[in-house]
């Protein structure tokens, strides 16, 4: 059994780190020190954009978390007993969701009226917490994520023993698992030449009906909005392991342009998980505001920019990351026409329109933002 | 390719139905009449709940749309607008989303200021009424309505000529897809003896790790919340067509008990379409509040109720479908002990104690809520 090998090999790796944390922690009891876990800081003050690798990324600071300073006693608590559980859970080769590891470990304190947790919102950030400190992802803590993503195309996937060919799954396509780690997915390209990420699934099921994976060669993906952690891992994965390019499909709006940087170069809130979940090869295929001129895109299926996409655009001139020249050129574009578009604007053109037209125009001519 | 012949019957069936409207239109406008589209009407005025096929079923109250009438001459073009691009794209053999119909259809009237539709607020109650009209589904229509159900167990599915085994989808399960119509996917039951229906995704993830479908020979199924249009059909597919048990779990509170209930009878909203959506011989497996004590759940893992929730089951105490003494006594327990719980909560018990404990008691003893 691939998969159960596979399995105790994660599981020994991450928790060999917890082991030597727990270790250190007692070495630390035996000499008479004040227990003390090391947290790199996850905050805007930590974070800067890596110009080499492209991606943004969690700075040197670290706070300490100690157990004899009243304000981190409760949070040094939490953070041994979510540690204890996600090994516990490793051992016992189960994966359960954050609400259960809540759930799990709130309880009363023998003779206090003190609960371990209050509520979610206390044990999320430590799963985080352990996260950046044991430098491994929640998936591999055996906790998962929501999910949402679909995908189609040449590509054979190895599960739980079984093996699916996303070549043959009708009109659904695979259903992305939140925990997409090579210990537990296995990827064969059958012959992908690159990988869509398409931002809505009407869009990635309108593509999917008209065949567009077997007619282009390419492998499509949806993450239903912003992706999930186990879709744009597997963007990661799809791009380092079979090399392939990665063009990202949005709506003309700045939160589609959002999406795209998110799948580029990672997000402030999950830096230290960038080199995983980010992919800074990506190109982004579209949607813009001057393809409405471009493809005769009708001006009456635009629509008005409000205030929110206003401030939002001005703001994305700044960041780092959208300071290459023609990103610089799309959004003083979008400002000075004053209008955003979905990608179903592009009905208007017909119902094929995105996968006979729009796509192999603007793939064919490379016509890409970096 | 039998996707296609079926794809033709359906389309031809709906068609018949929308030519026919069309015929009445052209007769009526002949006659030098006003023409005039009849359409049930659909509100809480004409609801009533069926005793005989124990569903939420629409009643007979009709109301005139005619085009002789400035209140509904827009509203009329709009339909006849609605009506001929489903034609177009049933005749075309595509499936489009609302949203797409709506960038299809939007347009300004030559020679005026006049927008066909404003907003995607304006289509989408016209695609309802034709649907209601024309007594069919917007599935049949070529219409997509969201997704975001999963599968998994002893069931194969053929989908665009694909042959999907439910039992070998590893950790994600089958995605169901929107359009689950018999036209276009074709169910074979493999040995299932009932399906059970889980509010939550992670609960479903659980099970499907433990596969707890292959221990107990059954199907497991997701709506993540409130199910889509898709799984609520699929369920009564399920019970139609095979005659299977359904069983649903959900969480301890008012709106895992509504969800519950639209499974079963049917919603308000879409009460034309409660024979094809509504399963009346569905049972409710848990979670109860009066599964904590029975269980010897802790006490401190259940929530007390707010105020929205005192209202809401108060309010549920009055409707028709939960009159029966079972449910009576649950709500009032409930309103009593002042808490609800979730499904999470079965974790304090042991991470496998709901696939290993609570539900194999609960099933063996038929310990259901009707």
């Amino acid at each position: 059994m691939a998969e159960k090998k596979s399995e105790k090999v994660a599981g020994k790796e991450t928790q060999e780190r917890m082991v030597k944390l727990g270790n250190e922690l007692l070495a630390q009891l035996s000499q008479v020190k004040n227990p003390d876990i090391r947290l790199p800081i996850r905050a805007l003050s930590n974070i800067y954009f890596d110009e080499k690798t492209k991606l943004i990324k969690l700075g040197n600071k670290v706070s300490h978390r100690t157990y004899l300073n009243v304000a981190h006693t409760r949070k040094f608590m939490q953070t041994l007993m979510v540690a204890s559980e996600c090994k516990k859970i490793i051992d016992q080769k189960v994966t359960i969701s954050i609400r259960d590891l809540y759930y799990a470990l709130k309880r009363t304190i023998p003779d206090t009226k003190e609960n371990t947790f209050e509520d979610q919102g206390e044990s999320d950030p430590v799963i985080e917490d352990l996260e950046v400190t044991l430098n491994t992802l929640r998936e591999k803590l055996h906790l998962k994520a929501d999910r949402k993503g679909y995908l189609a195309g040449p590509l054979t996937i190895k599960d739980m023993g079984d093996t699916i060919d996303a070549r043959k799954m009708g009109s659904s396509g695979w259903a992305i698992p939140s925990n997409v780690e090579p210990e537990n997915i296995q990827l064969t390209n059958q012959g992908a030449k690159y990988v869509l990420v398409i931002e809505k699934d009407a869009v990635w099921q309108r593509l999917n009906e008209d065949k567009f994976w077997k007619k282009n060669d390419c492998i499509i993906m949806t993450g239903k909005g912003q992706p999930d952690r186990g879709t744009r891992r597997l963007i990661n994965r799809l791009h380092n392991e079979f090399k392939l390019p990665i063009y990202v499909l949005t709506d003309g709006d700045v939160w589609g342009y959002y999406i795209y940087s998110v799948i580029k170069q990672g997000s402030i809130n999950l830096s230290f998980l960038s080199d995983r979940l980010g992919t800074p090869s990506a190109k982004f295929v579209g949607l813009t505001t001057r393809d409405v001129d471009k493809f005769g895109i009708p001006k009456n299926v635009t629509i008005k920019l409000n205030k929110g996409d206003i401030k939002r655009a001005n703001d994305m001139l700044k960041y780092v990351w959208f300071k290459p020249k023609e990103w610089q050129a799309e959004i003083r574009h979008m400002l000075q026409v004053g209008y955003k578009l979905e990608l179903e604007a592009l009905s208007a053109k017909g119902i094929r329109f995105i996968s006979e037209q729009y796509l192999p125009k603007k793939l064919a001519s490379k016509d890409f933002l970096p």
